[in-house]
């Protein structure tokens, strides 16, 4: 029997208008959804594609404890990794939500390098969370011959300042607690005067802070931009 | 009388069905659409929303010479500025089709920043063409505690190989003539093993190359995908 196949589906920064044609596509053709979760409570890629579930689906939410700091869980990935295989083993075809675009950073990497060596995969690109904040906040994320660096506010202070100087543009991801020391870095870089934070893109809980004046820690879902002209169209 | 809205819509890398459902809805409310197009022939962001677009429209192409190498030709901007704002100043809403993601590089700015002091412009993200190349290439762009930098071709080949030397992922845009010197900054800073050329992504046009075996000069629609550790999920 033939296998099935996967699917990676970004299903966009969270306003479910912000999918594609093909992701709506690909949801209607499946029976089997899996998909990132927290340990309790509602998955926020669940959450973006259910106005556009039109059927019962068979569902593999995959629960990571709060406090994993986006390092890979084996187990969990494995279990899930389990899970996936069979229903493809069996001809039918899985999909999986990715936040954002299924490539950019995020967790549906553990499971492609579980799974792309045995069973065809097929990958849709879908609108990431730096494209989103930007159109929130109204400033263009590079132009003309900006480098643009996309830094994960984990690394230490001192590899973010090194990076940061040698970029124009510059968006930091992985905020959550480590908010002050992307502030910090941004500060000795020249980075921090029109430098915004965004939480929440695209969705009705969206909020834009000053960086001086966000949450600390951050939300999840939340990103910083800034920008070494304070805007990339002077 | 109330001034139309103008609505900067990303329309995605080159698959139609890889449009947002918001880019479509827009399509269909408005009545006037800009775009930028060659001196002469189609325009790029127009093909992609050619079976989305569902009435007679008034276009306003906005021609560039070919040699332009992504610079701002004033005049040309002007005038369509002068265009677009005749209409908005009558009330009447105005889509510019953005190639990709509306704040990602582009000529969109050069609208932008000309109109979004005097109207309101809503922008719309769209899929970006990293992110469509490295679902194309099958290899994820970014993943863990990468730092990812996206640089222009044009930068001189110095600047590229010190931001190089920095990051886990590159994404090398603007390629076209520069494409030799952007090998050689691969090279220089040890990003060129595992590197590609992706052409074209998500059309049936699409072609990827080792970027030793890339076209050279690379097509206008082109970037440079390569990872440090080879691929991302390594």
């Amino acid at each position: 029997m033939k296998n099935g196949t996967l699917y990676g589906v970004g299903v966009g920064p969270g306003d479910p208008e912000l999918m594609t044609i093909k992701a709506i596509k690909i949801l209607s053709s499946v029976n089997i959804i899996a998909y990132p979760a927290p340990e309790e409570g509602a998955s926020f890629a669940r959450e973006i594609v259910s106005s556009n579930l039109k059927k019962d689906y068979t569902e593999i939410p995959i629960r990571m404890p709060l406090n994993a700091n986006n390092f890979p869980i084996d187990e969990i990935y494995e279990q899930a990794t389990y899970q996936i295989t069979t229903y493809l083993e069996q001809g039918i075809d899985v999909a999986i939500l990715c936040e954002g675009d299924s490539f950019f950073y995020g967790s549906f990497l553990y499971l492609y390098q579980r799974l792309a060596e045995k069973f065809e995969v097929v990958v849709i690109p879908g609108v990431s969370s730096p494209m989103a904040c930007a159109a929130a906040l109204g400033q263009p994320l590079a132009a003309r011959n900006d480098a643009l660096i996309i830094l994960p506010a984990t690394l230490p202070e001192e590899s973010l300042i090194e990076r940061m100087n040698l970029a124009d543009s510059v968006v930091i991801i992985k905020v959550g607690r480590h908010i002050s020391k992307a502030i910090a870095a941004l500060e000795k870089s020249g980075l921090a005067k029109n430098a915004h934070y965004v939480e929440r893109a695209t969705t009705s809980n969206q909020r834009i802070f000053d960086i001086f004046k966000a949450p600390s820690p951050a939300a999840y879902f939340s990103i910083i931009i800034a920008h070494r002209r304070g805007s990339a169209w002077r």
